[in-house]
């Protein structure tokens, strides 16, 4: 039996998504919860690795496992085993041609910057916090530029392992909520770092360091020397993902925007 | 001469404000910042005092020093020697007569409910948690029943050490924002727990386990016995001291709501 299960976590504890030898990771943490509450070995897929110090209000995995537990039971089982910055959201049981990591149509991540002038201790951790002022209008010109399907190679992370490097943007917004700005990026799939080292060409842009039109300069590019820096990792949301509505997979609600 | 602060704080791993004999306390971090940037003792009123656990997006504070430092000098000085978990907002020089305690014309607290099924490892320490679905309509309706002048006994720790429970509460909104319900609270100023114990009588009300009109039957008991519980201390959050216009001291901007 085939189950999917909506995680949501704070990354700032963990190495990251994905097990690792010695450092603690949120898939080590579920796996060991689930194989707790199932009485058995599970390994579980994940629509997508996050790195060390990103969250998630919507990670998407799946898992095999002769258990049988309600819905219900899974959730209330997985969250007494869980620590205090893991949590399940939902349950649900899946056909087995369901995959959490190739049925995925796309995929979104939400990118929380910090504007002002002094840190924020409520924020730390959870945003990025950059003093010098924004303008959000010249960040979502830029992002425009980048919308669509390209080679991302100027984007993409020294260690990573896709085979390609063009992927197809389809959305980027830029908004401003008071002192916090807010970067959605949805695509099919990502490159590693793709969206820190976009919110990396774009935060230059807005601080009226580059032009606007340096956005696609970087794209056309294809270098990675050429981009802007990898934003940091405590900004970054995993915060859903689309599968095919056959699944019936549960919808996070709406996703408001932060202090 | 008098410099007043305002402050931000992550209550999570501290006992409160007020400096405690064994305890990591708000106040005691302040001041051992500040004598280190001002080269002498220096010791801090406060607007209010906080619980363990309680945050602060404004607490004001002010002290008397000989040291001679910027408005940025103090920000950037105290905050390079606070841990991350507090920070200085503003810094601004004030009259001899400015008391951030006794000049203060309002208090305002938030309180924050998430109110999903699931718990929410990105909330917390940040929110109060609660299950049962909670009809905001009937919360409001009941927090009507609190404005104004009252003997507000009823909602009053035990270890208050106020003259008198009369108190005029000027404000109480209740706000749903998705699965997050802000409860906002003025008054000149409050008990002790007097703002959790108002959301332990609201959260009843809203769950349905009580009538609207029960609101009004704790406040007339005028008995601690008669109220509800006590909040959770990690869903409040002191946002903001209201002083009179001559001292000119910085606003926060607008306080958005969390996820």
């Amino acid at each position: 039996m085939r189950v999917a299960l909506g995680l949501e976590y704070n990354g700032t504890h963990y190495a990251g998504w994905q097990i690792q030898p010695t450092q603690p990771t949120v898939q080590a943490s579920i796996e060991t919860a689930l194989s707790k509450v199932a009485n058995e070995a599970i390994k579980t897929v994940a629509a997508g690795r996050t790195d060390s110090g990103v969250h998630a209000l919507q990670q998407v995995v799946h898992f095999d496992t002769h258990a049988k537990r309600s819905e219900r039971g899974w959730i209330l089982g997985l969250n007494s085993n869980l620590p205090d910055d893991i949590n399940v959201v939902w349950a649900r049981s899946v056909d087995d041609e369901f995959s959490a990591r190739f049925s995925a149509l796309n995929r979104s991540y939400r990118y929380l910057i910090y504007n002002r002038v002094g840190r924020s201790s409520l924020q730390h951790n959870r945003m990025w916090w950059l003093f010098a002022p924004l303008d959000e209008q010249k960040m979502q010109a830029a992002a425009d530029l980048l919308i669509g399907y390209h080679d991302f190679s100027a984007f993409r992370a020294k260690l990573c392992q896709a085979h390609s490097p063009f992927k197809t943007v389809e959305k980027i917004t830029v908004t401003r909520h008071d002192n916090c700005i807010a970067i959605d990026v949805t695509a099919r799939s990502f490159l590693h770092h793709m969206v820190r080292n976009i919110v990396g060409v774009l935060v230059p842009i807005g601080q009226g360091d580059k032009p606007v039109s340096w956005a696609k300069e970087v794209l056309e590019s294809q270098k990675r020397s050429q981009g802007g820096i990898t934003a940091a990792p405590q900004g970054l949301y995993f915060i859903n993902v689309d599968y095919p509505k056959k699944y019936d997979l549960p919808k996070l609600s709406a996703f408001p925007v932060v202090w």
